[in-house]
């Protein structure tokens, strides 16, 4: 293992590996991401085929920054990361099937201590270090992109759970009976409503159920979303504002719930939702508060991370490494 | 304070207030309740008269084990007591509203250190010490009584969340819509099915809207109890078993959300409820389990606690006092 040169700060490698990309960068202690870069994830059949690109395109980071020799080590965030196991099980947007001993591989690779978590779990710890968590020890992140992750920060720490796979909040049931995931086979989940995917899905159900007119007629089915949503009620649609009322209204119900489970100061949003603000927010909050008993009411605050989309990832992964022994 | 007097072993007051009786003990450290009674509650209008009055009944318990030099502090379970505070908020089922320095008064009157949880979180210590939670550090404990409380045990300690009131788990909303909860103004709170009360009304809406024979249109609206429902299942009674079924329906739903949440191992469940047996921890089971994801399931034990119910209040309620500092 490499070890600090003396009078040298000492740096801290993220890796967030997604589904479609892979981002990765150095990062030191304040949360400066000195240098970034990615990759595709996609492409790659073999595991071992990514690792070694992966480590052909950070030896020029590396070298930036004087050397291995000032890396104490790699935080990993990868889709179904487990923390205790150092693999990743079954993620089903992956390109490797079954359990793979990822943080295994990319130690024998590098030479470095590596420590692996899922990726909305190292968004906790991003938001936790250096965002719109800094010293809180109780809240609560929600990831809404494609899908709905979440890390959960408890007495200053994350909750892995017995296993390693606490926090699956976007499976949460929220509507007994509702909405079926493809990817679960389970009906009313948080994530087949509050996703990037949910909205999509919301907004067919929406137009084919009412006559109302909405600018979101002329737009082809397959290139609806979100964003698409956005416009149309930035320009008055009302359907468009009907759709975001009725997602930030399931949003908030979950996260009443999950409030009345750890009682946290504070649930941080991250993601591509996020983006729609006050149209989102406003009846999530709500929504919250109307599904609150007393005790609760009024305390709980709803924050948008505000740490830059491109280093968030990144950011959240490194932290892991901070606590290497 | 007291100290411990050297070569005899150190002993611990537990004390449960509940909303009719108060139950008092003294337990060693291997959980054997030495001393036991219990008191009324409701007669008191006055915080401070009850607590000269557990003192006095409390002293010949005292007396018996050698005097107050051998306690080494009292930990105190109450409906919605605060750890962080030692106070208890608003609490419906309590003779003394608004806030009340509970734990400052007991411990003005024995000059001995005392710390104060909630009624389901003691329970939930006292599993952990005790029960069927030994040396578990990720479990859920959920009392089915009069309500539903929960104690939420996550990386080895107690979840108190940001400010003491964690854990509401009979108040999170299972069936959106559902149910009115007299007590909080909310709709389809777990609460408001799982527990004894909600188990009541569940059997006058199933004699409500159907013709089927059953033994129960025999009993007096107001004499109505899931003990009722239960002999009357056990006598064979189609009725009685789908109320059981109904309920452990939305148990299971509820507990499947609890376990994306914190990943226990297991579940303890306590309270009258619980002696209905498979009657309806059958139908828990199968509707946690096809709530769950693919992940989690065939994973999470359900368990039913094993302590005495006579002493499973102040084995709890004591577990606190041994982490006194």
């Amino acid at each position: 293992m490499a070890t600090a040169i003396s009078g040298m700060e000492q740096l801290a490698i993220g890796i967030d590996i997604g589904g479609t990309g892979t981002k990765f960068g150095i990062v030191d202690r304040e949360g400066n991401v000195l240098f970034s870069s990615e990759m595709s994830t996609r492409g790659y059949k073999e595991i071992n085929d990514f690792i070694i690109d992966l480590h052909k395109n950070l030896q020029p980071l590396i070298d930036n920054i004087g050397g291995i020799g000032r890396i104490k080590g790699i935080g990993v965030g990868a889709p179904n990361g487990n923390f205790y196991t150092g693999t990743i099980e079954y993620a089903p947007n992956l390109p490797w099937k079954g359990v793979i001993p990822l943080a295994k591989i990319i130690q024998d690779e590098f030479k470095l201590p590596v420590v692996l978590t899922n990726d909305a779990n190292a968004a906790a710890l991003g938001e936790m270090k250096y965002g719109a968590a800094k010293d809180m020890k109780d809240f609560i992140m929600i990831t809404l992109g494609t899908g709905v992750g979440s890390g959960i920060v408890a007495n200053g720490s994350l909750i892995y759970g017995h296993d390693g796979f606490a926090g699956e909040l976007g499976h949460v049931i929220v509507i007994p009976d509702g909405r079926y995931h493809e990817g679960t086979g389970k009906k009313g989940s948080l994530e087949s409503y509050a996703s990037a995917t949910g909205v999509r899905l919301t907004t067919i159900e929406f137009l084919e159920n009412s006559e109302t007119p909405s600018l979101l007629r002329a737009v082809p089915r397959d290139q609806l979303d979100s964003k698409k949503v956005y416009d149309a009620a930035m320009a008055g649609d009302q359907l468009a504002k009907e759709i975001f009322e009725f997602t930030g209204k399931i949003l908030g119900l979950a996260l009443a719930n999950f409030v009345m489970f750890s009682s946290p100061s504070a649930i941080v949003l991250f993601g591509g939702l996020t983006k729609a603000g006050d149209l989102i927010l406003k009846p999530t909050r709500e929504s919250m508060e109307a599904n609150l008993i007393q005790v609760f009411q009024n305390k709980v605050k709803i924050l948008v991370s505000h740490l830059k989309e491109a280093d968030a990832a990144i950011l959240g992964a490194s932290a892991l490494a901070w606590d290497i022994q």
